[in-house]
């Protein structure tokens, strides 16, 4: 068996989010069942960003160890024609024993739209865009958005999960806005807790309509668990976009580092 | 009464196209229904682009006769409220009496998706994206389409529908592609007979898979009567993006010129 990166897109409508769920029609249920059916044994996916229900993605990567001899374009025409229209394996790339999906990322990038127009989002757009027709004070929003920043506690922002940690390094969080009055959010990190980005941004939305101070959301840092007052925005205005890996030298390099480690020293 | 322009977006997929039919669900008749239902009185649309079933709109336009002290901000927030997620009204603004959102037209603007990557079009725009997973010669297609500006009878790409003339200008018909493969034609003509985009972009996609020569188009428009061997394009990848009127200016001076033309003269 030999290691390969798949690069992923789905629209996240009709699945209850990425991981498998007995009984639901989930993204990695579908990709898992559909490598089966053409590779005809088991492949099991390790995937960089587990999103929620609702919640899409243009760049998800995940791994998976599959025959040597697999012919890559191939894969992707054979499960161009088995995979349902909402979701894509874009890429099949023969990948170092070292790559992990999940574990090897350096950043995720995510993007939540809020259509701000007084008729909501353009329909065809409607599926990845939060209608949110109000008037937005996108300063403000800017202001709280940099004063989050950096390496954090982001506990008011998490949904807590057993065993993880909620300290992450915020790399970037950018708010733009378009001509027909969409406006996008582009956040990045090491990494996010659960419903993270969809916590900071119903804080910032609540900044931007002059509901909370810019300064609220960077006081919520101090707190040590789940604020209740956040509002979490709704799941179907975010979509996963990138994920950022080591080239494959410092893969390499790592693994190589880890292995002298693990040699008993004489 | 009064005139008003209507600008109107719609995600086609889910509606038998923009004319009203008895029993199915049909754009007009949805926006027709809604209107009445915050008006209590009955409105008609007149529409620049009669689309057909599947076919979309980011830029369509009618107009209305209501009454004259309409708060047309008000209307645009009540029908955000009131009508289904697919079809919004994007703006109502008070027209000259002599706009006629169908007669009035200089130009239509449609845009047809393509996407020709081996794994199809990307999940979040396959509702109005082609998936076409062909190598295509982009430069034989514009070459091809460059053939068929200027005006001419298009008899061979057309429905033939009873008394409609075929003779149309067709002022643009360019092709691009972006870095994923997803190629767009933007076409622009003063008007379209029935079926005429997805005619010519069926054309021009045998062109560039290479089943045609590049002069093949062209020659089509010396035939008087459709032409069985081009193939019609889905409708799902066409969206009306524009229509261009002339200024309110223009429009009352040749209002006056056929008031004139109708004075008998002594």
């Amino acid at each position: 068996m030999s290691r390969f990166r798949l690069d992923i897109s789905y629209d996240g409508t009709d699945f209850s989010g990425w991981a498998r769920q007995p009984g639901r029609r989930t993204v990695c249920g579908v990709l898992e069942e559909a490598l089966g059916v053409v590779l005809r044994y088991p492949v099991s996916l390790t995937v960089a960003g587990r999103t929620d229900a609702g919640v899409h993605a243009s760049g998800q990567v995940a791994h998976a160890d599959m025959a040597e001899d697999l012919d890559p374009g191939w894969l992707v025409r054979r499960l161009a024609r088995l995979l349902p229209p909402d979701v894509r394996v874009r890429a099949v790339t023969p990948a170092l024993d070292e790559f992990d999906a999940r574990f090897s990322a350096l950043r995720r990038h995510y993007r939540y739209r809020v259509a701000t127009a007084p008729y909501g989002a353009e329909p065809l757009r409607a599926r990845d865009t939060l209608s949110w027709p109000h008037p937005l004070d996108l300063e403000a929003v800017q202001a709280a958005s940099d004063g989050l920043l950096g390496e954090h506690d982001f506990a008011a922002f998490c949904k807590r999960r057993e065993g993880a940690t909620t300290v992450r390094a915020l790399q970037e969080l950018t708010w733009t806005r378009d001509a027909d009055g969409v406006v996008q959010a582009a956040v990045s990190a090491d990494a996010f807790c659960h419903s993270m980005v969809r916590s900071l941004v119903g804080a910032l939305l609540d900044v931007g309509r002059g509901r909370r101070a810019a300064g609220w959301p960077a006081d919520l840092l101090r707190r040590v668990e789940r604020a209740s007052e956040v509002p979490v925005a709704p799941a179907h205005g975010l979509t996963l976009v990138a994920v950022d890996y080591p080239p494959d030298a410092e893969l390499a390099a790592r693994a190589e580092a880890t292995r002298r480690l693990r040699v008993p020293r004489s």
